[in-house]
């Protein structure tokens, strides 16, 4: 990860952590399962909109949904420097990955997943 | 979110996005979705796994795991450009509030949430 | 739980894993994480689709979400029996709280969670 | 599904419903976000607990649990309504899956999933 705002929230947050002795439950486990209970929040924010209307959330929704966005990259943040991994490469090398799985040309406009072609 | 290596990622995603016309299948409601079945994944990957073990995980599981990490990313950067929300600059706020909210003398080496204290 | 399908279910179900010594593995927080997991796969099949198609999915994708709907139940069951939780009279009392919480007459049409109203 | 407690919690689930005119946003896909949200509302009773601690929890937080299992088996039973599931016929057919998949004597003590054993 480049010198930059990843690796700076990332150095704060775990300095939050040992500040607060938390770092005994910071496991890549409890992490994990941290970041998922807050992608749970973020599913109840939209669940019963059109998507429509997803792209159309008032300010005080926009704020709460940001929040819980926040969430998510904390934990993801703690996560990748518990396990020393590099989140932004790894999210390059995926991309690399998903440019192979679906050639722009084939998939125009299907959603399908790459397990669903044949 | 500063020009930096999540302003390039995001703005790489899009393109990605457009090249495919996949654009009118990421409304905020399906990347909310889809992001939180990248991390029912990730779970999956530390289920059954010890705390202890969660952290020494071999190459061959942590690579699956950082694609995974990669994944969740990458929908979250999807969907703060959906919704024009600075992560990073949301990050920031929502350590402030946990500042506020677990002040360090008070919760070290506790881990129980806010709403449980009183 | 009355003497019924859940019971004969939940018994078998418990049998399954004493005969493959995985009870050490069901902790109820394991089991949590394996429904939640379970969950993320389900919506791995509704993401890309609109309501509407979602409410016509053939065969094959039917098949699938059964038995992702299915391995919920399991954990589900295999949770409740864990911490000797009777479910069917859980989601009665559930009712009845919701039945206060949204009053028929005033919550018609409206698809606002409790805490949104005020 | 036979007659019995599962049959009569579906359909008064179903009547809750239509009372409110609610079955508008009871659409397969956000009935698969609302079960999720529930399943991440589950995880976070137990984050940041050892996996004994979650065996043990007291009597308000098992009460909290429980409600947290009933709005998971609500939307459950709801989902399995809307796509006309057996959802505990499907339950058998899983694990006479699962029997064929992890035969007691190979997978005794072990936890991988099937997909690690090769």
């Amino acid at each position: 990860m480049s010198k930059d705002s990843l690796t700076k929230l990332t150095s704060k947050l775990k300095d939050f952590a040992v500040r607060r002795d938390w770092e005994q439950f910071h496991s890549p486990k409890n992490l994990a399962m941290a970041l998922s209970g807050e992608a749970g929040e973020l599913l109840e924010h939209f669940q019963w909109l059109t998507e429509q209307q997803s792209q159309q959330i008032e300010a005080n929704k926009k704020q709460e949904v940001a929040y819980e966005m926040a969430d998510i990259l904390i934990y993801l943040l703690r996560l990748s420097e518990r396990l020393d991994i590099d989140l932004v490469a790894a999210a390059y090398e995926k991309m690399a990955i998903n440019e192979e799985r679906y050639p722009a040309d084939k998939v125009k406009g299907d959603f399908r997943r790459a397990e669903e072609y044949e």
